[in-house]
């Protein structure tokens, strides 16, 4: 069952630091999204503003009209999801105080953020009078309920699919999804393992936190996770979400999807007009054969295909520049966003 | 000042098991290690079990008998290490009596164990009222002394090497301390970065505990202890303790040494009778050659030379070994161990 919940993002929809935001106004089977709080935008719809398509998601200026909203539609909205990534990492005061009135109101509060929302006493003490609870979604699980690698990924039969990025915040996720949906569509059973907070928000029911890991378990997590799924309904296929990108000097490799989780083809998106690693100039991407070559060495599996992040193309020139890069690294290149999964799963089924 | 120390192996001296105690006797700038205890070997000397060599450090059965070899040379020994790694992660019950009394005779404990002694609230208790410490060294910092990458490696100009290996417990940390000391007698000024607990045992300044960093951290962390070896003391060369192996199923890829710490050139080690990833049979460890190209490909920098780890090969069989390892791999092979690192500091030194 969706809990109807209401996303807070204010004063960050639309920019790169509503990420979590655009992920559930775009598709979530863990919450019904009732509305955006926003006030930048209040009044219009959530997918009129991200994508010009409408979602019938409208953005409020803050919570309590949100649960005013829930009311006229009869809704009991019980979460609070924290959809924005602050810049510096600290919730404004604000923003402290619009949580403080959703659970005033009896709604559980579910964040991804790098500080910890149940380490606030104040937020803390406040959810046990209501009765609430408060969801740190990067908290890592105790040590006693982690896992070390130990080889159960051999048991795993199902097609295994790894959707890594050639940067960060590159459309891995995007991409996975949507393989996901395009496989089900076509009576292929798939699963998703998600690897960041947002797969998680989104429900893939089988995640790793992989950045929040201590790195000892990150193996062990990931084999664990693809284990999982396969055990819990044996799916012909699980999609892997991939993390950062394998030479990226700042974030960590994610090396250890291949390693443990141990897909056996690799799907690589890629932003051909994205020259530098997002947010540290002067690092350059290596080269889109070079990105290749590292993935398919390291982890003894191939790349079967290349699916395009189309930032700063116009439309005219996606078909163009996807011809001329298949020309050159010889693996079919696919705006999935803009044609859909179908030809990218018909490359699939060849190795099902 | 060093501090007189017993390091505790009981089982697992001569084990890879022991790997934290064997790394103590061969070398550390921060103890002075009394005697090591591991009845299995009672009454000889370490360095005679371990390498042929006497090193004057006794082995004894318990912490007692210890105690009482440290009265009769008229030695205050106030340090207990913790240098095995258990099967399973725990200690078992005899060695927690043995840890409290330790510190029942006043010495402070340092562990690098995964379990923290002092989250045992017996031993914590116990050493509040002796008034010694518990140092559990894979206790990360908190999050505020924690750094992200920002680029400020590019101001190390150093020489950096990044000694990497072909599987984990293969002789990393012993290969780089070798470099470092090998370094230092030819007057060229060296610094050893650390990432493990035995080599911060060992006394290593700029050292992060990999294995047990977030893995959102691991990246500003190593880019921080390169940076700040450099920073103290402007050493010709950087000498950086690679972890785990690249392509190891199981343990992290350390693929961050290479793509935050930026080394200049690769000294790889290697064990060439081994064949699979150890404690993980069924995971054969892909060919050197296979190795050295991953390196090459994901870091865009030269392995110059390769280190040789001779276990499971006579003295008689070494030479001819290296020999045929040159000549496939076209690079010097070097068995530092019993050869030292003139030759490979010759190499060195070309790109100083």
């Amino acid at each position: 069952m969706k809990h109807n919940a209401i996303v807070y993002c204010q004063g960050a929809f639309n920019t790169t630091n509503g990420k979590t935001a655009h992920g559930l106004v775009r598709f979530t089977e863990r919450y019904n999204v009732v509305a955006v709080v926003d006030e930048k935008y209040h009044g219009q719809d959530a997918g009129m503003v991200l994508d010009g398509k409408n979602f019938n998601i409208p953005i409020v200026s803050n919570v309590t009209e949100a649960l005013n909203l829930g009311k006229t539609k009869n809704l009991s909205i019980d979460h609070l999801v924290i959809g924005l990534a602050p810049d510096g990492g600290k919730l404004p005061t604000s923003a402290i105080s619009e949580i403080k009135i959703a659970i005033q109101n009896g709604m559980n509060i579910d964040s991804g953020l790098h500080d910890f929302l149940s380490d606030n006493s104040e937020i803390a003490k406040l959810s046990t009078e209501h009765n609430v609870a408060i969801r740190d979604i990067r908290k890592p699980p105790t040590r006693d309920k982690l896992h070390f690698f130990c080889g159960k990924i051999e048991e795993v039969n199902s097609l295994k699919i790894a959707v890594l990025g050639t940067d960060s915040a590159v459309g891995k996720r995007t991409t996975a999804w949507l393989i996901v949906h395009g496989l089900r569509a076509q009576g292929i059973s798939a699963e998703m393992v998600g690897t960041g907070q947002t797969a998680w928000m989104q429900g893939a029911k089988h995640s790793v936190i992989f950045d929040s890991l201590v790195n000892d378990f990150v193996s062990g997590e990931i084999e664990h996770a693809v284990w999982s799924a396969w055990n819990d309904s044996k799916p012909q296929v699980i999609v892997i979400e991939g993390q950062g990108s394998l030479m990226n000097p700042a974030y960590p490799s994610g090396l250890e999807i291949l390693a443990a989780g141990r897909p056996d083809v690799v799907i690589l998106q890629h932003a051909p007009r994205r020259k530098e690693y997002d947010g540290f100039p002067g690092y350059p991407i290596q080269p889109l054969h070079h990105q290749i070559q590292a993935i398919e060495v390291v982890s003894g599996k191939p790349v079967v295909a290349i699916t395009l992040n189309h930032e700063n193309l116009s439309s005219q020139e996606i078909p163009g520049v996807c011809a001329t890069m298949e020309d050159i690294v010889g693996l079919p290149v696919i705006d999935v966003l803009v044609d859909g999964t179908d030809k990218l799963i018909e490359v699939l089924r060849s190795h099902l």
